[in-house]
């Protein structure tokens, strides 16, 4: 995974694309006794495990063939404590693509489905990379923008990722 | 549960209604090796407790307040096997609801990440019934049916719980 | 799977032949709080779970070598909740078997071990197909009825078989 | 549970009494993936945990409606690994009635489905107590002892069970 | 846990006073069949998961009594792809303590039992907040420092709280 | 494994050796409501899984390549039971090393999170052995003792190994 500090961008040319849509996934679970902490509520690393499953299955689809793994988990804040019985929702997206690495975004959500409310308790920034059988960094589609808002998501990745490789190399 | 068989139906009038969309939802869940059998694939009744637990979701979306149990799952065909790696997509509404009891269509998809296919392996149809404190069946609100789709699913939805009922005092 | 539609019946000759005690099987197991809904009772998914397993066991005692995938569930009625230090009782036999398919019948019971009552909860019929290993539908032995009880209970699932078949042409 | 210690032998009088035949228990579960250790087959822990749950179960049965908890597991070898794929047979009676405390027989056995051979693989004796809503030991009900196999295993329950006091008081 | 934000640092003066050492733990755990992606290997959020459940086991040593909740997860990333069958090896300690809020930090490394070979795949920094019986955050025990390594990682700690409380304040 | 019955011991001579201290582990888990009985106390059995687990990781550091079963479990005492929310603390270490075979010895504590107390719940002595690729027993290190008590720790495995010898040829 050292290979995301070399993983220098592509322009997008002749290279096979994929729209955001293509990808993007939702995922809606009742929280179960068997997702409880000895509270009785959900713990946080249950929910980053479904968190990382989804990013996984997202940036899956965009990459098709290559094998996918998780290269780090930007900070994330649980906002509210989600409770047995509630619907925990998580929204995925692909934001930004180099040449083998992949942002996902994935929103948090928990519903109390008694009263019908919905909480927003987190966001959190996958970066997941591909690779292929020998477990070398390999090439995936670029990402083809069609709006003001998926060209700003991907330029704000673009800076969350330097970001990191930054702070990798201190 | 036996309160199905005098759920007689109630004619919409001033009382509380919710729409198809309010209680529809999706899941995407990656099959991992701990939902295979001995063979490698997944089992069937793995995917029928992912069917039942998001149609327990939909009807208590619908329902609210109330408790939800499951009456009876109609007749399913597994059309297609579903490996470990699938995407396994889930996605639920409500057809049909009579005083208490609400049948549920689950429509059961299996995408091939790696060739990015998705087969259509199976439709559930679920029927739950919302409980009081008590244990009592207890009304929940009407379907608010918004156009000649939803009028169509809500009549075969009808009639197909009409069969159930008729099967059952045998 | 689609090959049950053209699984004709083999009247039984020399063929090889098991009877239903070989490959019959029972199962009691104690409901744990992580076989929970967010209610606190067993949902009807994981009852099906534990059912599809045990119909695979028992396809897979009388079919011997071959590979076992569940074709169908016809439908269920979940007469009676189960609760959390329930013992759920399955008991599960072969009805009928045509040339690669099997109908296994499971009885289920819940047995409240405070009260010792057991109550008879709901019958589930399983159709599973036995596989070679390049998946294509394999042969496996006749049933060997020994008594007037398992020779009515063949023709019952004879007939619920071709039903199943006639559904599915639909 | 040092209540074992002073768990005096009550003669069975006007006391209320079970057959070893009401609280048998039979359970055949096929291993799967999730079971497994790194090496691919199930671990010895994995099979103990279903031996303690089926122990408790007939426990429970006898006890009716007191709590159980497990006393102690006697020495165990593990004579055969068992297999991913096999099914794990497990077959309970209760040896041997205390005051408080009972004496659970288990025989492990693994079946190959493949070939349908099964093979035994160990023996287990748990000792487990009944206890009231106070966490104190209460009495359960005296065993009918109705043939010369029950009445010799009651005997050798009984010399195990006065060999553990022994160690223990060490 | 919004209270974070206005968890002003309370000198430490005649309260209770707990050292490092009295919560530290390490727990060391074989990665099994179930822990696995379908690649075979652990997935990301997996790992988070055993993380924030030892986090919390330290968190709630040293504050004792109260009910303790994930506030945060600082960035984490995963240097090295853990194994089915390796080991994997947590070791966490609390940092800084604020009023109602601990840093813990945990250092995982993954193992390869076949090579006798430990690598480190990443450190995690989790907050962790006291509740009390109704939700309110609570004062835990002040650190009691006991070298200089002790009082420098103190010092890192609150640096990265009070980074944490400005990116939050945005 | 009957192997075991043949496995004589071989006086360390320039074979390779490993000193306790190399393979030793430690676990400590909260207790989750995933790992309760139904009466909300964790399970004999459970705790059995997790012994067996530790002291497998134990055998497999000390045997480096090779495959590890479990033999046997000594019979064990639960002292304590094990509430939901407490830690399971298992510090598990070699004792003796035959040929192929290995004692392994694991101290269970339970400790009340709330009220910070620990309490000694049974001890446990499994008996490990190192397999090849084709399923033989193959030699292990020797132990290299460094002190009296690993000395007698060591002839008191030896003894414990031969009294289950000599029961086993009954």
């Amino acid at each position: 995974m050292m290979d995301i500090l070399t993983d220098e961008f592509q322009p997008p040319q002749n290279k096979p694309k994929k729209t955001v849509q293509e990808s993007e996934a939702e995922t809606t679970i009742v929280m179960l006794p068997s997702d409880a902490n000895p509270l009785g509520n959900v713990f946080g690393g249950m929910i980053l495990k479904y968190v990382d499953l989804l990013a996984g299955l997202v940036a899956k689809r965009h990459a098709g063939h290559a094998n996918i793994v998780t290269a780090s988990m930007d900070s994330m804040t649980f906002l509210k404590p989600v409770y047995i019985g509630n619907a925990l929702i998580l929204k995925a997206r692909i934001n930004y693509v180099r040449r083998s690495s992949m942002e996902v975004e994935i929103k948090i959500e928990a519903e109390d489905l008694n009263k019908s409310q919905k909480v927003h308790t987190g966001t959190a920034y996958v970066t997941l990379v591909a690779l292929d059988e020998k477990g070398k960094s390999t090439e995936v589609p670029q990402l083809l923008l069609r709006d003001e808002e998926e060209k700003r998501r991907f330029l704000e990745g673009q800076v969350r990722m330097e970001m990191r490789l930054k702070n990798r190399k201190k």
